[in-house]
């Protein structure tokens, strides 16, 4: 059997325009579940990994909102509450989709942390938006009173940045290898996992940051051995030109030389596509067999690998 | 190899007194989990359970003080935020305690569904207190506005009861199991479980409750086949006349017989010790080797059936 790590994108939990109430996220959760349920049905074995924007937004929102009265929480602590806040809906949602095809799989979320280094680039160059936009005024507060990083957001307001660090080593890997090879379906690294720091005795401690929720699910399915990588997005591939739909390019099949040479040329918006492609190739040039960039309603013929930018070990060897 | 499940008490993670920083709460964590890793060394698998009582309170009021900007979540949904916050720093300072002993057993949080019977009387007659106290008119706008149900609690002001069901099952058990089995430690079935009940056709919806911990542990330690249930909190033992100091008389070991007569003569009080004789008496009932109430200082010594209220399957098989 093989084993598919799918890195769900945000609209597999909210669409643009939804205020994003338990409703919203269980609607579209129940929809994303069903058409991962039929991957199941076709005997893949599965591993999901989905974003946390908007839901670890909010819940900034809720503890600056409520501050007086309860203390707020760091940011690690923030996107542990989103991994049990989504992994619960999903892990539900998949259940019921499961049942619906008379399966009865397992389904669970493993809270997840993710290695990163404590000398990271990233720590001195923040630079990963979190949060809703601000007053310059709120802003100037915070950076005295928290020591905390806000940049002005093409004139949308003033918006906290913090270190986006690469991922080293998932650390619950083994758990979630467990229960893979037992057929079970696990949800895994939500928003890229919860940052940790390795103090030089080897303790684990949380830091403020925030990982790219691809580069996580890349690390994640690199460590397990997947067979593929399949990255959802509101897309039906990367492209070239993609800004001037005129002359946009769709990629399809394509070496990881080639991409590599298209994301070098500023072809992928940073933060968006471009750490997509990057995933995509770091799990071919980590061994593994094929990578699929493609939008949630083609997942099924991704994992076949014949929809969506597609990058496969043999030809990249070649 | 003998599986221990144990239930932490609220102290485990805050103090009396504590405001309930991140700092607070870590620090409380590193101490339990010195406690736990020393089972682990001894031998033990160990499977942990907790409350989730201040840090979902928490949650409530950061709902509620942001609820203009930011869709208030289902007490579900909450719960589901409470066992990802709570897993993720209890799972850090396991694998640091583990470390600290040179023990390098995967350690890892799954977000955990409880199963409860939609018919359950405790739906049409909510009973248990969440989140903070409220004036009057607070309480009677979100009874007008949101059908909720407030009551006025010893002057104190009003808080919100909410249906607290009995446990039917745990949802995830199988994964939990296919962990435990490996040897890996899990942390699982946090504030009792998310409250779920099944439609006629067997798909799973949250509600709005509250699923005492002690019951959730007792259930999850049936399912698992667990040889052990340990009950921890910040007294030594049950006892029989608690609020009169002078004639407290501690019980140590004691049959199943006994202790029930104990408890329908009132000595334990609701929705405190008496959920936890409760779920002690139930544990050897469903085929358990031995159960424990304790203090967390003595968990060792609980464990082994030296320290704390201890039920033995023997004992009330006699």
């Amino acid at each position: 059997m093989e084993t598919v790590v799918v890195a769900l994108g945000g609209n597999a939990i909210l669409q643009k325009g939804e205020k994003g109430t338990a409703e919203d996220q269980l609607r579209n959760l129940e929809k994303t579940s069903e058409r991962l349920a039929s991957l199941v049905e076709k005997g893949y074995r599965l591993v999901i990994t989905h974003g946390n924007g908007p839901q670890i937004g909010n819940i900034l929102i809720q503890n600056e909102a409520a501050k007086n009265k309860v203390p707020e929480m760091p940011m690690d602590i923030c996107g542990a509450q989103s991994q049990g806040m989504i992994g619960y809906m999903l892990q539900m949602c998949m259940r019921n989709a499961l049942k619906r095809r008379n399966l009865n799989i397992p389904v669970a979320t493993i809270i997840t942390q993710t290695l990163v280094d404590a000398d990271d680039p990233a720590f001195s160059n923040p630079t990963k938006p979190v949060g809703p936009f601000f007053t310059e005024e709120w802003a100037q507060e915070r950076i005295r009173s928290y020591g905390e990083k806000w940049i002005e957001d093409s004139g949308r307001g003033w918006r906290r940045v913090v270190p986006s660090p690469q991922p080293i080593s998932i650390i619950e890997w083994p758990s979630i290898k467990t229960l893979v090879e037992e057929g079970q379906i696990v949800i895994s690294t939500g928003g890229g996992g919860i940052p940790v720091v390795q103090d030089k005795d080897g303790f684990l401690h949380g830091v403020e940051a925030v990982i790219d929720k691809d580069l996580g699910a890349e690390k994640l399915a690199t460590m397990l051995g997947a067979d593929k990588l399949v990255i959802l997005t509101d897309v039906e591939s990367a492209a070239l030109n993609y800004s001037t739909p005129g002359h946009r390019i769709w990629l399809n099949e394509i070496t990881v030389d080639e991409l590599s040479e298209f994301l070098s040329q500023g072809h992928f918006l940073p933060g968006s596509m471009a750490p997509k492609v990057e995933a995509a190739m770091r799990f071919i040039q980590n061994g593994g067999e094929l990578a699929v960039i493609a939008s949630l309603d083609k997942v099924e013929e991704a994992v076949q690998g014949r929809a969506g930018t597609r990058l496969k070990r043999s030809l990249s060897d070649s």
